[in-house]
């Protein structure tokens, strides 16, 4: 297969794990016989220090070009504590979305067993667990108009969502479910807002073309505490872009860790796979990061993407043996990690390459 | 001490939990010498069913009359699959907020040792967890205006804060810092919501007031994530409306049950308090509910709304006792509970009401 692969390292921590990531493709393509070729770009903190622009207009350009994006991450810690910042990394990423139209966003929630010790939650709530999330990734209170009124004095934002894009990401969700143990949670907090009743109306006028499919609703704040006290109970979860983007973060404390989890946004053009880690400036630069999402990365982007199923488990099925074999970047060691066991960036993707 | 209390049991549990909470407040004032005198009204489902409002102007009317009010809960699951309704047991609770000005809701989340089994975290990360909620209430997307357009094909939603909602309850929450561990943990999404850009402006105006609190920024993804990774990591945590009602669910979680937690709601007039747990309808008129976050919540009135420090140490007490007895209700029993130590609600009470 002849594929061409966009590589953004972005700000932070996603310089370090895109190198492991892309290391993983180029194994792949070896060992498997495809030709990808790559190209690099630059997006969010690193853009605006070189261009001005958090997401340069060569940079779309190259997105568009190719048939995946491996992305690392934006962000920057000056921009946090900067309220009044005009141009900040974040605007790169929201753009991103609606120029690919990238208005899904999906995020497994597998454990490996060997990890199971590595989340706070107790092992026996946990194991067995395996949630996908469809996060909405271009509409609601992200993306309307926001202001300031009043002399300033009064902030506002705009949440909206139009029956076609809780259309569009419910279809894929549903047949998602259909793949796997046919229920689907849609979060929503329809007792109060507005956007929530019309999500609500638009899953309920689905259904029945899912009869297979076994829907429940649950309130968003209902959810954040289900999901702690009974994780299994979920298979396929559906909802809006803010909800989302609290409950999977929630999430990612289930699994343990953040450094294990990959993501993919997809929808009308180009798809982007990518940790959910962050640019993580506090670990910047020391060599330390945990590399094993932006590989998991490449493999959900060989699998959603080219549908190279069989890759992609060949990738999985590395990063199990890895742990398997005692090895723990420091992020997921613990107490009775042996110090020879415990692997910098570098290191984790040498031994990742050599199980593939 | 003489003072009015006016008792809304609101729907489902909500009727049977009030009942004991009520019959404490008898017991105390009786064992303290105060003379309480009591009021009963409707709200919710119940009061839609009887006056077709959710909140009568009559109960309105006492609200107003009273020195505090013990609540219950409100709602009912036939408006949750019917998001057409037009009048909702919520909008009650809405309204409530806003005519008493109840802008901020406190929510302390404190483990009771015999109870750290019952939580789905592990006990070693949970003990020691002491974090007090302080959730704003009355602004945000939840009062903002909100409809459809385009032929009812898109629905809005509009979050607002103006810098005085903002400040007046930062001033609580930092004053709240202060008698605690003297950390506040503010918690927004400054990277991406302008109300949040405004909110944690004003968070950092107030904070050289207060050089003796320490301030921190989290976003709420980071914070809902962080609070099951390291609950010891907060002391007060002040956020807005829906962040609020999220993150305190979630937290309750923490808790090892929502049947535990009390919270109150206070402002400009009478002050609110109630059980977080809802009115929980599948377990209403069964006579199981666990009716010790109602007594909680009958504590916290003796000691924000009036004063009573030594009566509401003396409830706190009691609960302790009993479960130190080996007392559980059926939501925090487990496999070690001998079945002659279940209590359902009217034996929670009456072993309460001896312990004070
Ligand atoms: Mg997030
Ligand atoms: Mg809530």
């Amino acid at each position: 297969m002849k594929k061409h692969i966009l590589i953004v390292p972005g700000d932070g921590i996603g310089q370090e794990v895109t190198e492991v990531g892309k290391a993983v493709l180029v194994k792949i393509a070896e060992k498997f016989g495809h030709e990808f070729t790559y190209d690099e770009a630059l997006m969010g903190h690193v853009a605006i220090e070189a261009t001005g622009n958090p997401l340069p207009d060569e940079t779309l350009e190259k997105m568009r070009n190719s048939d995946a994006i491996l992305f690392g991450a934006v962000g920057h810690p000056k921009y946090d504590n900067d309220p009044t910042a005009k141009v900040r990394p974040e605007q790169g990423l929201l753009k991103m979305r609606k120029e690919l139209g990238l208005y899904a966003n999906l995020r497994p929630i597998k454990l490996f067993d060997e990890l199971l010790g590595a989340s706070s939650i107790r092992p026996e709530i946990l194991k067995g667990s395996d949630i996908l999330f469809f996060r909405e990734l271009t509409g609601d209170i992200y993306f309307g108009e926001k202001g300031r009124k009043n002399d300033n004095n009064t902030a506002y934002d705009i949440a909206e969502y139009s029956r076609y894009e809780v259309e569009r990401i419910a279809r894929k969700a549903f047949e998602a479910a259909r793949t796997r143990g046919k229920r689907l949670c849609s979060v929503d907090k329809a007792n109060v807002l507005e956007t929530s009743r019309l999500w609500r109306e638009v899953i309920q006028a689905l259904a029945p073309e899912y009869p297979d499919i076994t829907v429940e609703h649950q309130f968003v704040d209902a959810a954040a505490m289900m999901l702690i006290k009974d994780p299994k109970r979920f298979d396929v979860v559906v909802t809006a872009n803010l909800f989302g983007d609290i409950l999977t973060d929630e999430a990612s404390q289930i699994a343990g860790s953040m450094g294990m989890l990959a993501s993919a946004s997809v929808g009308d053009s180009t798809g982007v796979y990518e940790p959910i880690h962050g640019s993580a400036h506090d670990i910047t630069g020391k060599g330390v990061a945990n590399p094993l999402a932006s590989v998991l990365s490449a493999g959900l982007l060989l699998d959603i993407s080219f549908g190279l199923k069989e890759e992609s488990e060949a990738i999985i099925s590395a990063v199990d043996k890895l742990l398997k074999d005692g090895f723990r970047t420091r992020d997921i060691a613990d107490a009775t990690t042996p110090a020879d066991k415990v692997l910098n960036t570098q290191q984790a993707g040498e031994e990742l390459l050599k199980r593939i």
